[in-house]
């Protein structure tokens, strides 16, 4: 499979991207392609031997900020490392794309030049998390901020999906995130996935509460992505707080030091079980090609995995099985939940999704910073 | 202050409730009322020696099962020791009342017999949680799932009064939990409060990412009791991972078990930070009266705090600033959402809140376990 990774999006951008692609390419199976400023790529090329590795460069001279609006991107930016690296998994050029870059940015080009599955309304971030019986999906982890019910029940097929044929999960048990196990709790948007899950072919548990997340009860977790985004960024901050209190604890004393060091080895281990560097990305489930959002912070180590999870998933044909998925379980809900069905496939205001590439690109460009095709929800990741 | 103490509530009640009232009246300055069947309460009274302490028993024949539903218990428990322990506040007979039962019920019967405070739509559970800088608080944690702004426009003042007069900090810091720290990030309901809270007295600073939480960049963290709930929850989830983790490593060989014990002293106190027993449980703020929510799982100790700390409560007059901050900043909203704070004082579904506790009672017994003051959104915490 040909992987196109974005050279120039992310923290240690490009230093930290070539090397990963390196380590990617030098492990096999992977042919890389690097997309971004030419002799910056070039230069980090030359730090490795890279003599007779599969990878190449695809010259792109813009560069999306992370701080950059989706919206002006789509617009201003048409020669960025992002869009170029997705035009050529829409040639056909590459299988895959990988970024660490702007997420929004990632999130709005890939909705505009892949466009969204057929019975997908939008695509939502996934995200891998470590728990007590190994991992777990959650999704949306910000994509979609304000989600109506059948976009929750796309997450659950699509999500299911993923855990099945890629995680390898033989019955993954989908459930929602919510505030109470019982089947009353929770929200008015949860409540009404709830019934449609229910009605589901996925192996549907019901509410999940944020108390069993890590315990690793359900395999797929479901929510909103102003929820699921929540849910993330505030373990990541008390993993950060707990991390920073035991490192200040460890060098305290001569006691304390001694401690670490007997310790350091099984820190390492769990150290790595929980590290987002090894799950290989989020994957942008329900994007008609594969699309791999990778940390901004991530390292040489986290973006070849995610080139190897991109490579996966294409090769294992994910978006095939969501597809069928999809297809079979809207088939089989209530004809009753239909118009919303529908007022999902073109939500009103996604009435400018209608548009082509070319009429979004030949707009006034003073015409605001909103993304044609992906109005303020989908820049919040 | 006398605090009436719901002794049979909570999973080790009543032996640990009573523990907690004895430890907190040998501390001095509070009385303690403890609410429940007489003999049993009396059975552990007999394990202390109480000759000498403010201690004396309210009997409730009833006792409000965790997992009975709040509407029911509303009218099926009238003589629980939530009702009669509420009813000993709303007669002055009582400063404050402490609970580590039934949260659904408490609120319910608090909301009912106490009544929310002038210009405060629903009460907020107000946890207040271990950061990088001390600690923040974190409202509403569950009590209202589905919000309108101007819900979450008064959990902001109420929380900055608590952060202010009660925690004691100069000018708190007051943020909207959200996706991103940019101003037109949001969901529509944190959009708006944006701007209203923006208008406010308080020390507004904006957006507050999951992310930022732990680090304390705000001291009163506002959000609606689905996403609060769900944060708050998933956090003690991941706790729980990365301790269960810890503790296996521990103990795997005689390396980290050496490691383990030149560490122990460090780790109790690290521990003892991120406690939540030492917080001294929820406030439920809004409500006319003192009510604390404890940990369902609190030990003697924790109560022992949430009973100090309902007498902080008291002494502090904590409604007196709540009642003022409230009118003030609402005096200064804008007319145009006049009506729709007028909606809140008056939302659609609490059209029962106008009944008196005498007419509630008097309904058909048969009508449901909905809680005719509280609607399906107070029950999920």
């Amino acid at each position: 499979m040909i992987i196109a990774v974005d050279a120039m999006g992310g923290d240690h951008a490009p230093s930290a991207i070539v090397e990963g692609a390196v380590l990617a390419a030098r492990e096999g199976d992977v042919e890389v392609i690097l997309v971004g400023v030419d002799e910056k790529i070039q230069e980090e090329l030359d730090k490795h031997d890279v003599d007779q590795l599969p990878i190449r460069i695809e010259h792109a001279e813009q560069i999306v900020d992370m701080h950059d609006a989706p919206g002006k991107v789509l617009r201003s930016k048409r020669k960025s490392s992002i869009k170029i690296g997705l035009d050529l998994v829409k040639a056909g050029s590459a299988d895959a794309f990988v970024s660490a870059g702007n997420t929004g940015a990632v999130l709005a080009f890939s909705t505009l030049i892949l466009r969204p599955l057929k019975g997908v309304s939008r695509p939502a971030i996934t995200v891998q998390l470590p728990t007590l019986q190994g991992s777990s999906l959650l999704l949306d982890a910000g994509a979609n901020v304000d989600c109506k019910p059948i976009q929750l029940f796309q997450f659950g097929v699509m999500g299911h999906a993923f855990a099945k044929y890629i995680i390898g999960k033989e019955e993954p048990r989908v459930g929602i995130l919510s505030i109470g196990e019982e089947d009353g709790k929770g929200n008015e948007i949860t409540k009404e996935v709830f019934h449609m899950l229910k009605k589901s072919h996925v192996n549907f548990i019901g509410n999940v509460e944020g108390k069993e997340v890590y315990r690793g009860n359900a395999d797929v977790v479901v929510c909103d992505g102003f929820t699921g985004n929540v849910a993330l960024k505030i373990s990541e901050s008390l993993a950060e707080m707990i991390g920073k209190n035991l490192k200040a604890m460890f060098s305290r004393n001569w006691k304390s030091k001694l401690g670490y060091f007997l310790l350091k080895d099984q820190l390492a281990e769990f150290k790595k079980k929980v590290d987002h560097s090894e799950t290989g990305g989020a994957p942008l489930l329900g994007i008609n090609g594969v699309c791999i959002i990778a940390h901004g912070s991530s390292s040489p180590k986290a973006i070849k995995n995610a080139i190897k999870r991109a490579n996966e998933l294409a090769e294992k044909k994910i978006n095939d099985h969501i597809r069928e998925d999809i297809e079979s379980n809207l088939a089989d809900l209530d004809l009753g939940i239909w118009k919303q069905i529908k007022s999902a496939f073109v939500p009103d205001s996604l009435e400018d999704d209608k548009k082509t590439e070319e009429e979004v690109v030949g707009e006034d460009e003073t015409g605001g910073d909103e993304a044609p095709s992906t109005s303020e929800k989908d820049k919040d990741v």
